[in-house]
């Protein structure tokens, strides 16, 4: 028999390959896979649903997470996708596998960081699930989301010229891993010496402690501007612009100098050699929106707080450019995340 | 710090130690933890959502399980789940976590598992998530129903001189799992052997190709039949029994001889020294669903294939009897599934 490598398809080639043909039988769904969060109308507001799998050694490392700020995150990224659909998350499902390493206390602290982030979101803990692990732990959480089905916002929906709006700012998250990755082997399991992350407190609570952003979700509705395409940002942002552009059939065109970075960001990108641009646009899990306008809705968008214009939509054939400082064109590549 | 081990809890102990005191804010949230699903209210029908984690090395060994055969029970447990409402299945979601050690091949053969099941049960395939994993293949999987509000069964509706019943046959799953297991010991590697199924071809299939008994519920709907406390058989008879008691505040009297046993799973217990009553009692993995019904309803019970009374509900001081074929009377013990 043929053994193909999945590393061959990678991560989103794989998904594609074993969804490419699926069909829908039931009249409830309205969308299926390929979006942040599947969508299904069972006469009343549309049910939004969402799952997320992270596993020791792959999504987190507890040598530097502790096991409440874990259960928070793991909590607020699933919240963020269903925001990332315009929709109001209600409730959520937890199924914990735990190996033998880990005490009640420890699962304790686990519960209160997720019951944390229920509570800041005002979203219903309605299912646990916690079964032995050979090999440490496993979370999978799944969120559940309300909405009118006209606010749904989906990734196809972006129209020449719109405008490319993102909230917050980008890389911090992927600063704050380096970081911790930094001093967990400068420590090298020296645990009498305490890292010093002075100054860096920020970087590290938009790695650790990341926020779904429901607060522009509530904005957006108050001012009335309902986005053409909306996702949020969890692989970085040419990752995320990929998407909209194939699924929306169009182009993009962002500029370096619109990028919204922290000052904190680029300093220890500096320190780091690493280059601040980069990490924004392929860093990732900074849980902030990527979103696209129409250009009818400029002067509402210019009125809110951190919501930043960084480009516009343009044809297919233009591809997906990033125009430098200097007006250089460079093509935009997702490099996604290819842990295969 | 406190180190408390999660054994000296057990599964269920630690659920319930975790969720004790969680509290809901959403109005749209009619039931959370502690069913077989989750009930959501959105306006329209009422949604249901259940998620189940599946771990290599926990709940399934790929040394005698073909990846085909995973995709669809991983399915079926879910979907069973379901039905166990009185709910109609509609959606699934997937989430994999795939070592290296899996080609693509490998997951095209776990995904036609997971797809026949869906076809068979007319369930949709909305999501599709995979991650790499460090240590083998974990599998999560949320499954979506709906059902009209007044239609679900929950747990705690069984009330005093209730017909206790049960579908199909118990015990046998457990009987092909310890034949699996018997054979993987016995060949010990050897690839060159075929292990020698012959007659016992029903207990593998109970096994690795079990069926959420989604025809009964629709049997039941059909007849005019609602049960007042519904779940699915996956640890055991005894383990369900004693979740619908305690949630419903009553006790209960079986009989041993009324247990449904299959005749290939007699002789197979005989075979292996096992108490066949104890399989069925605690063997798991069947997937049948175990409900009450009231009195008034025996007549149309009684012409339903498949369906065999097994005791009734009693004051919940008589507690939970089993009745012996001489008339003596033992306590009910919940093993469960202790893990850890």
């Amino acid at each position: 028999m043929q053994r193909t490598e999945i590393s061959e398809l990678g991560e989103f080639g794989l998904i594609r390959h074993l969804t490419k043909d699926l069909k829908t039988v039931q009249p409830s769904t309205v969308k299926a896979v390929g979006d942040d969060a599947a969508v299904i109308d069972a006469g009343g507001d549309s049910v939004l649903v969402t799952t997320d799998l992270l596993l020791e050694g792959i999504h987190f490392n507890l040598e530097y997470v502790p096991l409440r700020y874990l259960g928070y995150k793991a909590a607020v990224v699933n919240i963020s996708d269903i925001c990332a659909m315009n929709a109001t998350p209600t409730q959520l499902t937890v199924a914990l596998g735990i190996s033998k390493r880990f005490s009640v206390e420890d699962i304790e602290q686990l519960y209160a960081g997720l019951r944390a982030a229920c509570e800041k979101y005002n979203v219903d803990l309605v299912g646990g699930d916690t079964c032995a692990s050979m090999t440490g732990l496993t979370i999978s959480i799944t969120c559940i989301g309300q909405a009118k089905e006209e606010d749904i916002v989906y990734r196809n929906g972006a129209k020449e010229n719109d405008l490319i709006c993102v909230t917050g700012n980008l890389g911090s998250a992927y600063l704050g891993l380096q970081l911790l990755e930094r001093e967990r082997v400068a420590l090298n399991g020296n645990d009498n010496v305490q890292p010093d992350f002075k100054g860096k407190e920020y970087l590290l609570q938009r790695q650790l402690y990341p926020q779904a952003r429901k607060d522009i979700i509530d904005l957006l509705r108050e001012k009335g501007i309902h986005p053409t395409a909306m996702m949020d940002i969890s692989d970085g942002l040419s990752s995320e612009l990929m998407h909209i552009c194939s699924q929306s059939g169009v182009g993009c065109a962002i500029y370096e100098d619109k990028i919204p970075i922290d000052y904190e960001a680029a300093v220890v990108a500096e320190q780091m050699d690493l280059n601040i641009v980069t990490c924004a646009l392929n860093g990732g899990e900074d849980y902030e929106l990527l979103f696209t306008c129409s250009l009818n809705d400029y002067d509402k968008l210019l009125a809110l707080d951190d919501v930043y214009f960084v480009g516009h939509i343009t044809k297919k054939e233009q591809g997906m450019l990033l125009i430098g400082r200097n007006g250089e064109q460079l093509h935009l590549k997702a490099q996604g995340w290819q842990a295969f």
